[in-house]
């Protein structure tokens, strides 16, 4: 059974690498995967800052993919030496919260390494992870690809394709996307796949406009211009048919309603803690359409997105700034929760 | 030329029947429609308590059918004689904005009887109207139909219809309008359309409860229940799939939110003077679509509308609660303003 | 363990009453489901006819409901004693042809009472049946439903639903279903849900079209008149918006080429053996949009159709001509197989 | 008023270059458009054959563009000196054919230098062309744009997004076009704008192939593998999602049949002549939805076409294979005909 390496939350601003017991099939539907390549999320940070609380001693991360090291009894479709990428939650599929789609309705699902009521499982940033209803949280990785080419079809590319898909780009359009963190800049090569005249992104940091640029976006420097502003000169005067928000403050959630033109489309996926006051008689005669809410179709995004990545249409390698070895995973939290360095996405790599 | 009855704005409160010049052909695209009925709308009463202004001595009234009287030189499809339905708004339909389909975008279009920033052509509360761009602001009226069968047709039932289209309701779901006013009772006819399993209408007057169940939808008394969680009950204690807000205040507006269930659509057609606060975390938590605007494809849905009286399928009817010579238009805005005598829409009949 | 009766494929023309081994459960996502009723499809007959051959020994029907008797150790969300509605076919939902949702792709699939290709398992009109991945198979039956009300939910009204669905019916719009058997009768219900201006139901037997009527729709006679001709006269010259063929003979396909209009979409669910000749310069010409297939998202309109049968929106009562105790099912099949005594769905009581 | 250069019909084999009068404008919403850049399309080779007939003395060509030299009294939107681009029909926009948007249905519309059946009005292979109902047949051209820049938007463009488009692609999917003319290259092109993993382009002649796949398509050569089993090898045995027949024989139609996959779509844009026999068996079984038709919808394509060009994202410029002065046009459409030099495209340009 042994031991294995793990980034254990440990209090707020502690998430520790320490030697744990590896995990093992406790239900005929798990799977055990050892990890090649584990992500550090956004909402990992919230964690680590106290603004969500974890089970002391959880095991965090829910961006991971490795191979398949053990299957249970009744897993069919997968096993051992497999490369599979794995889905941020699971579920049974069997209960009524399954059978009626309930989002976070099933009795026996959860999210890897997340607060507890999302369920408590441990989480990716680990030698070797426990899957529940494999079937289903696993997905085959295709062989020509490496870990990189995929590590954010796990999550990040999947809430952008969802941003996306909730503005209803049609071809022709013209879309912004406040943001140009690891989901804005998702959300930005999403946008592409839906034929837009222009992508704007938006952000105040160089470093991120830059890998906004080189994605095929038009970047705007909220630093140094009124971004809606901006947006409505290089668009005829007109401003852009769809927004997306992909921060979470009442800040660029307003830059959305102004750089949006008459009738036009306004997709919510930034995590806000704020309300945001809604200015209902200009939204009314100005025609909105405002979409918010959580990936809960991102099962079915992924193999559409691991089929474009594998054509090499969509290509989120420029997002992944740091790969380092899950050892030195402490520094990667301080780097990212810092922004120092650059840092974007920070993939871990335990065994290395 | 000679004069003619109408009724006349004259300052805040005062309404008035005047004796006024006919109207007369101005541009060959012109036509003048003699009137056979003019409903008083919800928007007039806004012009009659001073919420919006008007340009004194403007005739007012945007909802009216009528016979064709004359036809300018350049008018096709449209002869004298012919019974037509005459669209609220029109718009030359050949500027930049037009063919941009800006709304309210037309240098040339304006309102019937409305203000000024609309465009102050005379309105329809008259013994005649001149109609401006007449082969696309008139609808023939089918031969079998009365004015009482298509009143409503001109504006509320294809408002009602925007609304329910942006609701998005799909065969089997659960939809609430909220208000059972003219546009809400028309809202509810319209979500019928789409197959829904139950259409629940709230108001706080009874009288107006009993057209809605007339109508086919389940009455719900804001005056004596919490409509939310009366609603939620009905629903399995789930919520609606759809809620529609045709009212236009913060109260109705979060009655909506807490009717609707987990990934569900709001589609609001309400005229709000005021903000909302929108509790963005809860919104993102239990995905919400809320469309908001007005009904610039109107002109689209009319045919459809008018095929739909015709065949049967759709009666407005019961939302007519008087019909008043034109003479007695002074004590109609009274009745409609104070909600006299189960006042709902009134029709005013000219010439009789 | 014990015998129980059951209809039984002896060779063409014979599906006779025997007395068989009971079923019992021999996986652990396996039911045993005491049935209530059950009914002939009219695929039972092209078993019966020799069209398709099965397994001699098989027990015939895939259109049944009953009461769980017992369940295996791995099934979630059903216990004994609830009444189920059972999915004509079956799949695991684990393997490579079930998670690309390939039709009939599942190694471990079938349909009840079936020919081998789509695996043998036996079917419903018997006293029980095993049903394998009882968990997505099973649809639990409101307790305010009859038999009656949901015996046309497991087969004919989805069916017709995808039709339906296939037609793509916008509000207004005119639909002429050729067919008034079963599926094209469930067919015309369910375009009702759509909000259609008038629904024509075309067929040549008088008491089909009664049925037809009944439902709401517009009976034409193809045995007196040119249906297409008369579905032509009846929408103002243009012909219909949607055009629905559920026989499957290339005479009801050209008809409803001839009934449609310029733009329009046809949908077919009618079973041919027969091709099709298409004069591709007039298709061309008159935009049209054919649609044929197997309704293999039937599991995801059966909860839909389940709501919209409970809240009063949809009654299929009409449909069922005969109820017969299963000891009569040689009869039955000689009169559905003959269209004697006004056979339209004959529905077989096991125990009675 | 003097006399001008024209491609005019005189039988059968013969367009020949001539001098005739210049056209002036005949009712005030005309406009007169000195051509700068005018195509010869695949149909005006059918009437160069003899496969329709026009009235002898009508001048070719209605792909065209140029700059307005003269406008009606009733023009509104357009001045002399303004670069245009006709859109190749024109219609009045207030008669009962065009409310009710029928195809072909307005009594003053039609075609430039077109069969009779679609108005007999003259072409666009002169020096200046008269245009009816200018304010809609006339599309603004970007200034940053040159006429080879937009010669492809004014018919074979919006035809190959009309394909594209009745595809209904999604972000992933796979799609073959069997053809790789002037119509079905720029299917691809516009296939693209829908996210696609792979657009596979199937010709038999090897200079067309190259286009395609400078467009961006996989290449398929037809007249050395055949196209449909290739197609399925390089689509894991599956078959494409979305197969597009831009040719019009029952040859590619089968094609297309037999490359598409389980539950996909094909799309009809190729002139067939000839009937095809449809295997309705297998085409039920088999899941498939048939789309075919004229592009009536091309107006509203233009200007999203346009703003695409504008912003780089579309570049049809490899299709134009040749630009040949006015009064080489005799040899271009012998050139054209028979397929000489590698033409593909071949545009006319007046004056030069």
């Amino acid at each position: 059974m042994g031991t294995m390496k793990a980034m254990v939350y440990r209090g707020v601003g502690k998430i520790v690498l320490e030697e744990v017991a590896r995990p093992e099939i406790l239900e005929p539907t798990d799977a055990i995967v050892k990890v090649t390549s584990s992500a550090i999320c956004g909402s990992d940070l919230h964690i680590y800052r106290g603004d969500y609380s974890v089970d002391e001693g959880t095991i965090i991360g829910h961006e991971f993919l490795g191979i398949v090291e053990e299957v249970g009894d009744h897993v069919a479709g997968f096993a051992p030496g497999e490369r599979v990428l794995v889905h941020p939650g699971f579920r049974c599929g069997m209960c009524e919260g399954c059978l009626k789609e309930i989002p976070m309705g099933c009795a026996k699902g959860g999210i890897f390494g997340n607060p507890t009521a999302y369920g408590s499982l441990h989480g990716g940033q680990a030698d070797f992870v426990r899957v529940p209803f494999a079937h289903q949280t696993l997905h085959r990785i295709p062989d020509s690809l490496s870990d990189e080419d995929v590590m954010l079809v796990t999550d990040m590319l999947p809430t952008g394709y969802f941003a996306a898909e909730n503005g209803d780009i049609k071809p022709g359009d013209t879309v912004a996307v406040f943001g140009c963190g690891p989901v804005g800049l998702c959300a930005q090569i999403c946008a592409q796949l839906f034929g837009p005249s222009k992508v704007f992104g938006v952000d105040l940091l160089e470093y991120r406009l830059k890998v906004a640029e080189q994605l095929g976006s038009i970047p705007i420097d909220g630093s140094k211009v009124d971004a809606a502003t901006r947006i409505r000169e290089l668009t005829d005067g007109l401003g852009v048919n769809v927004a997306i928000e992909a921060i979470g403050t009442p800040a660029t959630f307003y830059g959305c309603l102004q750089a949006a033109r008459l009738t036009s489309n306004i997709s919510i996926v930034g995590i806000f803690s704020d309300s945001v006051e809604l200015p209902m008689s200009v939204m009314c005669a100005t025609n909105k359409r405002i979409t918010m809410g959580l990936p809960i179709k991102l099962p079915e995004y992924i193999p559409v997105l691991l089929e474009l990545v594998r054509a090499g249409r969509i290509n989120t390698r420029p997002i992944i700034s740091h790969i380092l070895p899950l050892i030195e995973g402490e520094r990667a939290y301080e780097m990212f929760d810092k922004k120092l360095d650059g840092a974007l996405k920070i993939v871990l790599t335990p065994g290395s």
